[in-house]
C-alpha cells in the first residue's frame, strides 16, 4: 500500500482494510473469547503460558471497550486524512488537512473518553497506555521536565561548539541506484534477514510486516545520502528485533515486541548508539566511498563530523539525537492538550509556532508542511505515540552503557566489522522475550535498573561536548 | 504476494489468506445471508437489482454446499503446492511436486463430488460451472471434438507453408529496463489507466487485484523481447475489462467480470486478434524500433511474419494461438479423468506424453518441468478452468468479426493508432455489463448469436493459410 499501490487504489484499500479491522475487533471481542479467557485463567499454566495469557488478557481488555463503529469509523478516517495528506502536504493545505483532522481527533478523543472511564486514568494517559502499557503522564512530566532543565542549554554549547568546527558536505549527485546498493550493503553488514524481509521506498520511512517478512522502507535524495542512509540503519534495528522475536511462538501475544519505547530502543540502539560512533562510522566509511569515490568531505574525521552534526532544525525525521528530544516535547505537549480538550485542531499552528520558537529557536510561521503537517502520526489517529521516540532514545542509551560494560572489547570487535557479539547480547536480553516481561522487569533483568535518563544526559554529552 | 515477497514470508502470507477464505466462507455461508437472500428475492426489484441477487444466490449457493473445513485445507494445501512449486519446476522434481498435487486433487475431488450431487452433474461438470457458468463438458466434447477434426491438418498445413517463408530472429540482448519501458508505451497506447494500476514481475504472468487497482505481471527475458511484450498486451486485455467494470456497482457481484472465458475473450481480443493483426504489427514496430533501434529481423515484412509464426512447442503461455487448443484440449482430458477419478495423479506424465504427441508431434519423456509442471493451474485446484481459454479465444475471434462488420474503418483507424472506436465498441457491448446478464445472452446481445467456433476457424484460416 504505502510502497507499490497506484493512487486510485487507495479508497478500495481503504475500505477493505476498515472491514477488516471490524472483523478482527469481532473476533478479539467475541463473547465466546471472554469466556475461554475465563476457563484459562483457572487453568494450571506454566510460566510461559501464564504470560502468554496475561498479554491476551491485555489485548482483549482493550479491543472490548471500543465499540465496532468507532473502531471502523476511526480506521476510516485515519486512512482518508492520510491518504490526502500526501498530497496536502507538499501544497502546504493547512485548511484542507485541518478538515480531515478534526474528524480523525473527535473519534480519538471519544475513544480516549472511553479508555479513561474504564482505566480511572486521564484521556491521553489511556492512549498512552496502548503504546506503552504502563507509563503514565506523570512519568513523562518528570522525565521531560528533567529534560527541558538540560537540553537547551546543552544543544547551545554543541551547536557553539561545532561552529568551531568546519565540515564539508559531501558533494552530489549520488545516483539513486547507487544508494539503493550501499543500503543493501550496510543491511547485510547489520544482519537484516533478505529471506524473511526486504527494503523499498516511500513518502514516510516505516518498518512494517511480520516477523517472517519485515518491510522497511526509505526515501533517497540524489543530493544527500546520508539521511537514507542512516535511516536505513534505523530501520534495520526495528528490524531485526521484528525478525528474532521468539519463533517457537510467532502469531501468539508473547511473540509481540514488548511497546513501541523498546521497538524504539532498538532502532536508536542501531542508529544514535552504534552507527554514529566514531568506531562504526570508520567503518561505515570505507563502504560509501566503495559506491561514491571518495572526495574530500569523507575524509574519515569529516565523515565523523558530518554524521554526529547538531543542527536544529524544522523535521523531527531528520533530527540529531540532541534536538529530537525537543520535538518529541512539542509534540506531546500538543497532542495531549488536544486529547484532553484544552485546545482545538485549529489552535495547533500557532502553538507549534510558539514552542518551536522556545525550544529550538525556529520560525514556522506559515510554513505548515515543514511544521505541523510533517508527520503521519497525528493523520491515523496515533495519539500517546510520540513520548515513546524519546523514552527509547533513553532505553537504547541505558543498553548501551550495559553492553559495554558487559563487552569489553566491543570498540575493537567493531572496529573490525564484527558485530556477532553486540547482536548476540540483543538477541539474549531483548529481542528473544518478545512481550513474556513487563517493559519494566525487561529493562531490569537487562540492565540491572529502572528507565534512568541518567545514561542519555551521559551519553550526550560524551559524544557531544 | 507474487511480485515483492521475499521466500520467507509465504508460510505466514499463506496461513493468513487460508484464514481469511474461512472468515470470507463464513460471512457468505451465514444462515442470516440465507435469510436476506430469501427477503429479497420477494420484493419488488428493478431489473438491475434483480440480476445483482441472481448473482448472490449463485454465489451463495456454490459456497453453501462446501464445509469450512474443506475451503481452508484447499487453500492451504494449494498455496503450499504453489509454493514448493516454484522451486520444484526449475529442479523438475516430479516425486516432489507429485506428492503436493495428490492432496490437492484429493481436497478438489472432494468438492467436486458436493458440488455434483447438489446439481446432479457430473463432478467435472460441477467444477467447470464455477469458472464458466452453464458450460458442460457435453458442449466441449462437441466443440473440441469438432476442433480436433480440423486443427491438426491446419497446424501441418500452416507449418509446411511457414517453412517456405525464412524469418529472422531479432538478435539480442535487450535490456531489461528497456522492454520495462516498451511495455510501458504499448500499455499506454492500449488504454491501460495507470493511476488505477501497475506492471511488475512475477514468475507466471497474470492479471489480478481489484478494478480501482488491477495488477499485471510479466516476465522478461534479454534475449527475446516478444514473448514479454505480446504476454504484456494479452494482460493488458484483462487489465482494461477490469479497469472497465461498471464504476457505480463496484464491490457487488454485478458489477464482477462475467467468466473466465469471457476474461480470456477481452486478453485474447488483444493480443491475438488486434496486437497480432498486420494493421497493429505495423503501428507496433515503430515503438519497438523506438527502443531497440532498428535491425533486419525489425522490417515490416519479417515483423508481421515473426508475430504471427506458428511452431508447436512445449510450453501453453508461450504458444501460437494454432497450436494453443491441443496444449488446452490435452489438459482438459486429463484434469477430467483426474477428477472423473479415471487416473491418478502417478498417471499424469505418461498421459502428457502421449498427448503431446498426438497432438503436436512432440516429445516430453522426462522433461516434467516443461510438460506437466510448466502451468500454476493445477497447483492451485483450480480444475475447470483451462477450457475457458479456447472458449475464450472462440469469443474473441466472434467478437472481432462483429466489431469488423460494426466498424468498416477500424483497418485505417489502426493504422493511424486511432484504437478508440474499438474500446469504445467493447466499454458498450462487453465491459460495462459486468455480470448483468449471463454469458449466453451477453455474447448474443453483442453479436447477434450464441458461440459459434466457425468464426475462430476462419479467423486461423485467413491470417495463416
Amino acid at each position: 500500500m504505502q510502497t507499490m499501490m497506484p493512487p486510485g487504489g487507495s479508497k478500495a484499500r481503504s475500505q477493505a482494510l476498515a472491514e477488516l479491522s471490524v472483523l478482527q475487533h469481532q473476533l478479539l471481542t467475541a463473547e465466546k473469547t471472554g469466556q475461554l479467557l475465563e476457563q484459562a485463567q483457572q487453568e494450571s499454566l506454566d510460566d510461559t503460558d501464564r504470560a502468554n495469557l496475561l498479554e491476551m488478557r491485555r489485548h482483549y481488555d482493550n479491543a472490548v471497550l471500543v465499540p465496532e463503529w468507532l473502531v471502523e469509523a476511526k480506521s476510516l478516517a485515519g486512512a482518508r486524512c492520510e491518504h490526502a495528506w500526501r498530497s496536502q502536504r507538499p501544497a502546504n493545505d493547512w485548511p484542507g488537512f485541518a478538515d480531515n483532522l478534526r474528524e480523525v481527533v473527535k473519534l480519538s478523543r471519544e475513544e480516549a473518553q472511553i479508555r479513561a472511564q474504564a482505566a480511572g486514568s486521564s484521556r491521553y494517559d489511556a492512549l498512552l497506555n496502548l503504546f506503552e502499557p504502563g507509563m503514565r503522564s506523570s512519568d513523562l512530566e518528570r522525565i521531560f521536565g528533567d529534560l527541558k532543565t538540560w537540553l537547551p542549554d546543552l544543544l547551545q554549547k554543541v551547536v557553539a561548539k561545532q561552529a568551531q568546527q568546519p565540515c564539508l558536505m559531501p558533494q552530489g549527485p549520488f545516483d539513486v541506484d547507487t544508494q539503493r546498493k550501499l543500503s543493501l550493503s550496510v543491511m547485510k553488514l547489520l544482519g537484516f534477514n533478505f529471506d524473511a524481509g526486504r527494503v523499498d521506498v516511500s513518502a514516510h520511512p516505516f518498518c512494517g510486516g511480520v516477523p517472517e517478512d519485515v518491510r522497511i522502507t526509505t526515501r533517497y535524495n540524489d543530493q544527500e545520502f546520508l539521511t537514507a542512509l542512516l535511516g536505513i540503519v534505523h530501520e534495520t534495528g526495528h528490524a531485526r528485533y521484528e525478525q528474532n522475536l521468539p519463533r517457537d511462538w510467532l502469531g501468539q501475544p508473547i511473540a509481540q515486541a514488548r511497546s513501541t519505547a523498546i521497538h524504539e530502543s532498538q532502532s536508536l540502539l542501531f542508529e544514535m548508539q552504534l552507527a554514529r560512533s566514531s568506531d562504526f562510522l570508520k567503518i561505515l566509511r570505507p563502504l560509501v566511498v566503495a559506491q561514491f569515490g571518495d572526495q574530500p568531505a569523507l575524509e574519515e574525521g569529516n565523515f565523523i563530523r558530518l554524521n554526529q552534526r547538531v543542527k536544529p532544525g524544522l523535521i523531527r525525521v531528520d533530527a540529531d539525537e540532541v534536538s529530537y528530544p525537543a520535538h518529541v516535547i512539542l509534540r506531546y505537549e500538543i497532542e495531549k492538550a488536544l486529547i484532553e480538550g484544552d485546545i482545538e485542531v485549529n489552535d495547533i499552528p500557532a502553538l507549534w509556532n510558539e514552542k518551536m520558537q522556545q525550544y529550538l529557536g525556529l520560525d514556522t510561521v506559515g510554513d505548515y508542511r515543514n511544521g505541523c503537517m510533517q508527520d503521519i502520526h497525528w493523520t491515523d489517529g496515533a495519539f500517546g505515540y510520540f513520548p515513546t521516540y524519546t523514552l527509547g532514545a533513553m532505553y537504547a542509551a541505558q543498553l548501551f552503557a550495559t553492553i559495554g560494560n558487559a563487552l569489553p572489547n566491543l570498540s575493537d570487535d567493531i572496529a573490525r566489522g564484527d558485530l556477532s557479539a553486540l547482536f548476540h547480547w540483543l538477541q539474549q536480553h531483548i529481542w528473544r522475550h518478545g512481550s513474556r516481561y513487563p517493559t519494566e522487569t525487561l529493562i531490569v533483568n537487562a540492565t540491572g535498573e529502572s528507565l534512568n535518563p541518567h545514561y542519555f544526559r551521559q551519553h550526550l554529552e560524551n559524544r557531544y561536548l
